[in-house]
């Protein structure tokens, strides 16, 4: 692990901010495989919105195969979690300058793109699915973002499994003793 | 890729049910940091709740380093979008048999933690950040789940950077006219 100060040189894209902190990790500890393909009409990441949003331009997301068939049942739900990677970005930032103007600010506290794992995630308005294509309104990522999950918004979904324990259990004491605070 | 189609066998952790259908991806196309460790009152998956509550246990994030600095500023958001792996769920199912019943659903139309990125994601209400250790209520995962992210829950967060020109796009024709529809 390396830490690297910006240099505040022209910034735009990837580059490094003056404030900004970088650590670039050395590893990786689980993969990710790409199921799908995400078509938006933004193709240059000055244009692409900061938030997407309800009324924004139809998006198609292309599920490949075998995932297809995992699409069924899908349709009953007007808003869907969409989960995306964000393969432009950089991982390293620890502290970014978003308006570059020699402030920053934690990560964590921002959905910039820059993140240790780029994963983006929108709630997306469902228009309709056929087939492989699923269209949508309210993304915010460029064309041919990979796609990694889609989901029913939580605000919809009621699970269909039997309830368990934990689904009763309320503040503290937790269940488990050995449970640290 | 390979399918297997689910035997009806005694289920209730990781095991293929009647009615599930199975597809078993054999590469990876991007890698994961684990950043920190979800500690939680539920140590089997036959406790955890199916969906966290906002009035549920404490539980405790660890953040690791060299991530901690990047909590700075976190604290001012009442709730926090955390993204957790899925660490010991099955990624081949492509639909799923939640109640275990004969019938079966697409894996996309449920919450299940079976997927083919198992990425959990739950908006969670910040209760205190100190040093390391964030405490959080709304989480529905097994103590010791590997941490993926943390963002400001979108519905709090005004981007900081200067809007760009798809913040003020919406409906149709889309700004690309290669964009197919």
């Amino acid at each position: 692990m390396e830490f690297v100060e910006g240099s505040g040189r022209m910034v735009r894209e990837n580059e490094i901010r003056k404030a900004e902190v970088s650590a670039l990790p050395s590893t990786t500890d689980a993969g990710l495989i790409f199921i799908g393909r995400v078509r938006t009409p933004w193709t240059s990441r000055m244009e692409t919105p900061r938030q997407g949003r309800a009324d924004g331009p139809l998006c198609r997301i292309e599920v490949f195969e075998p995932w297809v068939a995992a699409l069924a049942d899908l349709e009953q739900y007007e808003r869907i979690e969409v989960l995306y990677w964000l393969h432009l970005s950089r991982r390293d930032l620890v502290l970014q300058s978003p308006a570059n103007d020699g402030t920053s600010r934690g990560t964590f506290s921002l959905r910039s793109p820059a993140r240790p794992n780029p994963i983006g995630t929108a709630i997306a308005h469902l228009v309709s699915i056929e087939g492989a294509i699923v269209r949508v309104r309210g993304l915010d990522c460029l064309d041919g973002t990979p796609l990694l999950d889609l989901k029913p918004d939580r605000e919809l979904f009621t699970p269909i499994a039997p309830p368990q324990p934990g689904d009763f259990q309320v503040g503290d004491p937790s269940l488990s003793p050995s449970f640290p605070r």
